[in-house]
């Protein structure tokens, strides 16, 4: 009675990009761990050339990835394609109605339709991989979904999108702009073309609905998250938050509290010895509060060919070597539908307006604060020569959040505002 | 062909102190999630009180672990007793020998038959785990094992004892000396009665010897780790770092160059920006660099009840998903035997002496450095109103470890010196 030897996996690629590519270098490798467990029969991309048919070897080219996921003798369907819809959604599908495991990097898919794949692949005895879809090398998904199994979880959070700690790094270390910094990120390719998708949060949103699932046996629900990002952010606030004493990160947070789940992806300031304070440029990190290991913080680099290779080889190998875990902490079928928390609890606030330099403004603006029961607790007003508009910085007293948004939002309001406010909660 | 169920296990429990407690807690919480995978169907301590018995519901008493490791219908033994010989390695071994799997947290244990209990795992088809052995609640060896198993990792390092990490943070930020500390944390429960393992890093260096195995799938070998503790760094040191901008942290080290594996247990100056210099007070962390992951630092408690049943729990909720590892990254029969690394590479040092306040000794000691060709790089002795002794700190340019240790014990035999030099390698 020996040690059984790992399964030989027959595998498929669909999506032939950076991560595809260090994942056939990994794969490849004859000396390293996963040559030994993994054969690449077939792969799948949009441009077929001569180069990635070379790459490939042996393997069988196909256009279409849903009809690659009918392969016969096929293993495990790795996704590599990512949106959450369109050809990844059919070809995971495809793939794990025939019982196929499938590995992938694809957060808006899981985040967008996680329970029904967790419900799909369980009817069909199939696994469902995902470490590379959050926090790109560092190997989360474990640790919330085996290491830390025995714990209750009362909050996740973290930094999850590294271009948006890229940019802010960058603001924070050369007092620089911020339509500046993401012109030079994109120029360097710390940034898409199209960065909607990452500076206004949503990338972050959907990897922490995916972690909540985990931590929570709940099913992802990434409608829920209130997403912000950091477009509102500029100069002004990251030379106040030195002045404070502390840094600017976007932070992704989940919490279970009272029954409910709070979902929220923000910019926070947050105090020099906070964990995620001392997070710079592309990293990421996650910390997990549970009971009874306490806090656990893990870093590392969030994005790029080798971290995201490193979590995909890393659910091949697992695949290899057996043992079945649901999808989500929980059976597909016992996965919580949980409330909808309003708000997060209350907090200080940081707010930065800019407004036209004319009598009265202030004054304004404390009559809207005082109305909503809002405690200014500082203001700064710098005097700026010959300028349309100048910077007003505020900080107000704990308060509910919802009444912070309130009052922001009739502040917004006012004609003397130059631009969209900035709020910022304070934490720790 | 739907998801199967976890198994259901048979557990008996070596060993009922804090760790046990918790464990057993975790256990009895019926709305947990390892309440659903066990039954402790027995239990063994040195001493049998009806708390215990009490605490234990239906499970069988053992007086003698290895009796209870041949308990039929018996699934996990799980040891907690500690120790790397005695009682402890007798009831494994017994569990090993007849196929019943094993979880533990006894870093001793691994650390010096690491190899031998992996061979009898293996040759009997058990299990071997050990996730509490090393940092207590982070899941460092399951992110070794598992989550970066498709790297190479080039070195693993970490702060893996609680309680010289403590004693370090309390003098850095009190001012107060290393005896007064010590005996405060005793008082406190932080550090034992006979604190040596401890404090003179032998603890550290078990730890580091299994995670090494781990990540160079090596075979355990604590007899090639060089401990050094933090029994000769005092008040003046901590003032010296401060002023340097350092922290001093006792760093666990492994590492693979040019084949040899260099293992460490040593204070080390750290720059504030290194990972392990923002690790304040019991908490643990462990930082791998690997290749193609990069790195990553995983942060957490490292001891306590709480953080240490977590990690068992893990184990046990593992071997309950089913899923099959080589005790060690590599089968037991193909672990390394790596040749011994004579000393880390060159690196700068700080050396402080205490010396008799009279002419020549700086002299003395500058000619001695010279002999070894190691240069000064700073030199301060500060004035000390009728002290018989008198602080000399220097620091040197990078020189090779093996030449500054030679030339340190050619100065710690001069007659001038006051007490046992402290020498830190300065690193980041």
């Amino acid at each position: 009675m020996t040690q059984r030897s790992p399964k030989r996996l027959r595998i498929a690629i669909a999506g032939l990009g950076t991560v595809g590519g260090g994942l056939i270098a990994l794969a490849r490798d004859a000396s390293g761990p996963l040559s030994s467990v993994v054969d690449i029969i077939a792969a799948s991309a949009r441009t077929r050339t001569p180069a990635r048919e070379a790459q490939l070897g042996g393997a069988v080219w196909f256009d279409d990835p849903v009809a690659m996921a009918a392969l016969d003798g096929l293993d495990v369907f790795v996704e590599l394609i990512g949106g959450s819809d369109g050809p990844a959604r059919l070809a995971v599908e495809a793939a794990l109605a025939r019982g196929v495991d499938v590995v992938t990097a694809n957060k808006a898919l899981l985040a967008e339709h996680g329970a029904a794949l967790a419900a799909l692949a369980e009817a069909n005895g199939a696994q469902l991989r995902y470490e590379a879809a959050v926090a790109g090398g560092i190997p989360a998904i474990k640790a919330l979904r085996e290491g830390l199994a025995a714990n209750r979880v009362t909050s996740v959070s973290g930094i999850l999108n590294g271009t948006c700690n890229y940019i802010l790094t960058e603001m924070e270390q050369t007092g620089r702009g911020f339509s500046e910094v993401l012109a030079d990120a994109q120029r360097a390719g710390y940034a898409e073309a199209d960065p909607t998708f990452d500076v206004q949060g949503l990338d972050a949103g959907h990897k922490v609905s995916i972690l909540a699932a985990l931590a929570f046996g709940s099913a992802p629900d990434f409608a829920a998250v209130r997403c912000e990002g950091i477009d509102t952010i500029d100069a002004v606030d990251l030379a106040a938050a030195r002045d404070m004493g502390r840094r600017i990160r976007l932070v992704a947070h989940a919490a279970l509290a009272d029954g409910a789940l709070d979902q929220a992806v923000r910019p926070e300031l947050l105090a020099l010895d906070h964990p995620l304070a001392s997070v710079f440029g592309p990293t990421n990190a996650v910390v997990i509060d549970a009971d009874p290991v306490g806090r656990i913080t893990l870093v590392g680099r969030g994005a790029g060919a080798g971290p995201t290779a490193s979590a995909v080889a890393a659910d091949l190998l697992d695949l290899a070597h057996g043992g079945e875990r649901p999808v989500f902490a929980a059976p597909a079928v016992a996965l919580r539908q949980l409330p909808t928390a309003v708000a997060s609890p209350a907090a200080r606030f940081y707010l930065r307006l800019r407004v036209k330099d004319r009598p009265g403004v202030i004054a304004a603006i404390a009559d809207v604060l005082a109305k909503h029961a809002v405690s200014i607790e500082s203001m700064l007003q710098k005097p700026v020569a010959n300028a349309a508009s100048v910077p007003v910085i505020l900080t107000v007293q704990a308060c509910p959040e919802e009444v912070m948004r309130r009052a922001v939002a009739e502040i917004a309001g006012l004609e003397a505002l130059a631009e969209r406010p900035c709020l910022i909660r304070i934490e720790g």
